[in-house]
């Protein structure tokens, strides 16, 4: 099949790679009919994250059901499914508490950005639409393996509430989808924290209230200065560096949580001032599974749209151009059609 | 008067000192009926937090009101009182959303090891009981001025439940109290790191189900062993140093939380596996009003008696040696009588 795969940092090609197939009796193979480049995946793509050279990239798709193994019963081919980044039984004790991020089979995609995907536990993992869904769904729909339940986990994490306030570090998909996110749960004040106007428009459109631009100390006392001089009742960090959770840790009221869901690089917790606070931080890699279902119909509603994440299309070949079009910040999201 | 003062590391003296004066309006003044000596206090003991040389030390007290400044409607002298160690107005937004240790106008006792001690907004901070106690009650009363309130801070934070699992890191007062409010709250579990036989039997009084004597991987190794090869559902951290926050993250179940109170010293949080796990931490210095009109209640109708936690009491003028007592753990918290 024809693939994306990275070689070095900087290096990203398409090209013929062997097809996945069914390695255990719980397995499914997926073809792919749209994937995306994640946020995360320019940590590797950068240098800042090692990478196999020559190995397939991509967690991210949604597709059709080609093939199933002997186990597999809640899906058959043709089943039209939503394909969460991280793989689960969804019966484990991690994933009955709902951090089916943690199961105990947990797995991952990893050709994504490719024709075919293979996905373990499918049972547990994958979540089918009624039928095929319209084409103008598909780019909400992708957003919903990986991106919209990030933003989501982010916003659970910290406890967003209906009437309350909420500042997002980080205007990236994760960080708009945080926004839609706390709009979805009623919270009255969302501050998005962003320089970039094509994000500003959009986390307005998904229900940012405030949009500042400033960073460091002049961000932080702009919040505080929107929040009656308080602080956020709930912070979602979607960046996952040093500065954006000192960020978040300045806008945070006394008593509050940040919820994080950045993949932290180089990033020494205040513990003292967390204390000193009474300021928690929650988060980690999103149990998809567990939110599919709500987001889902959220999505097939019409409540939700973050497909609007998605501001470049490309097909797969050019995959090479969508990695450099996030890179330089041309695009917010590129969904790429196999 | 009489006061416990600090002159370096290990130099504790009683000796005279100015009686504390209402400088505030809103300050009272209360007769110390009894103090104590909390694990905080050990850290400018050994040298490990700086001090003032000759200034007083304590912050845990309860006793009768002697005066209060003019604005002081809802106390009068001859009011029998307990007194957070953290004085707030309970009216400032942090104090309204239950912070009341970031309240606006935070203060703290600080001649609780002495005959007098002046307490800032009093009508905030204080809380009195209806009469003069019955003597017997006078320990568990004064747990409630801090080491009550800050295990049960651990057990809020860590979102301990009824029916979970727990696990209190450190035997010192402050965690076998945590150990009581989460017995209080209903877990089902509840595993107490220690290995001192003394401590071990009080938390088993608190309502420890299981004590797990051995630290690091074999102890972390245990209590996966007791939780079912999950891990607990919410840890307190009741001590404050990088190993036993290490501890606190290795025992807990993924999603949980750990809800921390120990002063952190020298402690470097392990942001990469709280990410990876989706552990939280959230905690810091109790909100001591917040909880106390529930906890007297408690403490009234006999539900808990924190005051066990006191197993030396000594006239003030041996503070030197309740000090060496604590220190060398020959005694768990020791009670000073003016």
């Amino acid at each position: 099949m024809r693939a994306t795969t990275i070689h070095a940092p900087g290096d990203i090609r398409v090209e013929e790679v062997p097809d996945p197939t069914i390695k255990r009796p719980t397995d499914a193979i997926v073809k792919v009919v749209a994937g995306c480049v994640c946020g995360s995946d320019l940590w590797p793509y950068r240098g800042e994250n090692p990478s196999q050279p020559g190995s397939t990239i991509g967690h991210e798709c949604v597709g059709v059901v080609e093939e199933v193994g002997a186990e597999v019963t809640g899906f058959r081919p043709g089943d039209f499914v939503i394909v969460p980044f991280c793989h689960c039984d969804n019966t484990c004790p991690h994933c009955v508490a709902g951090v089916q991020s943690a199961c105990v089979n947990l797995g991952m995609t990893t050709s994504g950005q490719g024709e075919y995907a293979r996905v373990g536990q499918a049972d547990g993992s994958l979540v089918a639409t009624d039928g095929v869904p319209n084409p103008a769904l598909i780019p909400s729909l992708l957003a919903l393996s990986d991106v919209m339940p990030t933003g989501w986990h982010a916003a659970v994490s910290a406890g967003v509430t209906a009437g309350g306030s909420v500042v997002v570090v980080g205007d990236g998909a994760v960080g708009l989808c945080g926004v839609l996110a706390a709009s979805v749960m009623g919270a009255e004040t969302i501050i998005l924290m962003s320089r970039h106007e094509n994000r500003q428009q959009l986390g307005t459109g998904f229900g940012a209230t405030h949009v500042v631009a400033e960073r460091g100390r002049s961000g932080a006392k702009l919040v505080k200065e929107i929040t009656g001089g308080v602080g956020a009742d709930a912070v979602l960090e979607c960046v996952g560096t040093d500065d954006s959770m000192g960020t978040a840790f300045a806008v945070a009221r006394p008593g509050a949580t940040v919820g994080f869901v950045g993949v932290p690089h180089g990033v020494e917790l205040p513990v003292g001032k967390m204390f000193q606070k009474n300021v928690g931080l929650r988060g980690g890699m999103a149990p998809v599974r567990r939110y599919l279902p709500e987001l889902l119909d959220l999505v097939l509603a019409g409540r939700i749209e973050p497909g609007r994440v998605f501001d470049l299309t490309l097909p797969l070949d050019e995959a090479p151009e969508a990695y450099r079009a996030m890179d330089e910040r041309r695009a917010i999201k590129v969904l790429l059609q196999p």
